[in-house]
């Protein structure tokens, strides 16, 4: 059984939950909530979990495993079908590439504990924070719409079946709409998105439906 | 052939200088400045290539790849010899958490947009802009250090071979310095640090032995 700790409205929680829902695993869920109690992430508990202090984290066997992408690749590893990576090792190489300029290049710069800093120590305010993340979600989003458009037209990312990039991909447009990031110059992206929600695995996944989502 | 457009104090250019060496691969190496011009990376040439304008690229038979991430995962895909990630799924995941904790929530957030962002719309000057980089390489660097603190003592970060956790550890060590952030309270990764940087693949690799270097 994998425990899960993760946060109902954490992007790197509900790419998990999507992978779980594809690869059709069970797991038990343990919330972690990173506004309560000053941060449950940053207690003594959560902390002896994962010293990093960042949802989510899985306990299997004993073993702690943290940072969506490690559990990602892992999840695909052991639990191969269906497949989340291609077989080809250029095709895998773009659809890293593509899960990279979310998970590194977006995700991280609209994290909770970033935006607590912009407050604190630079004075930003409700609007200054929602430019920060449309900076960087809009430039971010703009350049995975320019990298898929190399592409064939497809159903999903990288073809007709949902894959990595796909589970990057929609929490990453749900946070968008959050900061009313403005997507209508990727159409191609919005389809995938749409295309996404239409699947139980996803839909299930959203965080709206998460047993602690407020 | 492999065509490396990439730039000497570019953290993601130097991993994927440390694992050319560490394969013995040849490469031809492409200077990108991201200051001159306005930044080279923005330019009509670099964005054909790469959308993102990030650096590195690969371009490899006709073929661009982008993100370090999936670059290093591609080399270790396609020339297997000598591998950067163990054999065991489960110490794979800990190695590519390892990375993931650097290449996701410390690097990007101390990466020359983003602290052009924090100069141009919040002010920024020399000393916030430093404090901002030695918060989230401080915390970073520290929660990697715990999480080696878990494994029996190694020469590397994990085991007695240098590899994937080892090629994300010294970029951020050199970008620690630039920043001077202490690291005094990081023994281990300091040792790791000096023990890599005594192998001609890490010590060729660093940004003041590149052509490009200034």
């Amino acid at each position: 059984m994998i425990e899960f700790h993760g946060y109902f409205r954490s992007s790197s929680s509900y790419r998990c939950r999507i992978a779980l829902n594809l690869k059709r695993l069970e797991s038990r869920f343990h919330p972690v909530h990173l506004l309560r109690d000053g941060g449950q992430q940053k207690g003594d508990a959560y902390k002896a979990l994962n010293p990093q202090m960042l949802v989510p984290a899985f306990e299997v066997d004993g073993h702690v495993l943290t940072q969506s992408p490690a559990i990602l690749e892992w999840l695909d590893e052991t639990y191969p079908e269906p497949p989340l990576l291609p077989q080809d090792t250029m095709l895998r190489a773009d659809v890293r590439a593509f899960c990279a300029a979310i998970g590194c290049d977006i995700h991280p710069l609209q994290n909770l504990r970033v935006l607590q800093y912009l407050a604190e120590e630079f004075g930003a305010g409700p609007d200054a924070k929602n430019a920060w993340c449309q900076r960087w979600i809009g430039d971010g989003l703009a350049a995975c719409e320019a990298l898929l458009a190399r592409r064939p037209a497809a159903r999903f990312c990288f073809g007709d079946t949902p894959g990595m990039a796909d589970i990057y991909l929609v929490p990453q447009v749900f946070s968008a709409a959050r900061f009313n990031v403005d997507l209508s110059a990727m159409p191609r992206l919005r389809a995938i998105h749409a295309a996404c929600e239409a699947l139980p695995a996803f839909a299930d996944a959203h965080p709206a439906r998460q047993p602690d989502a407020e």
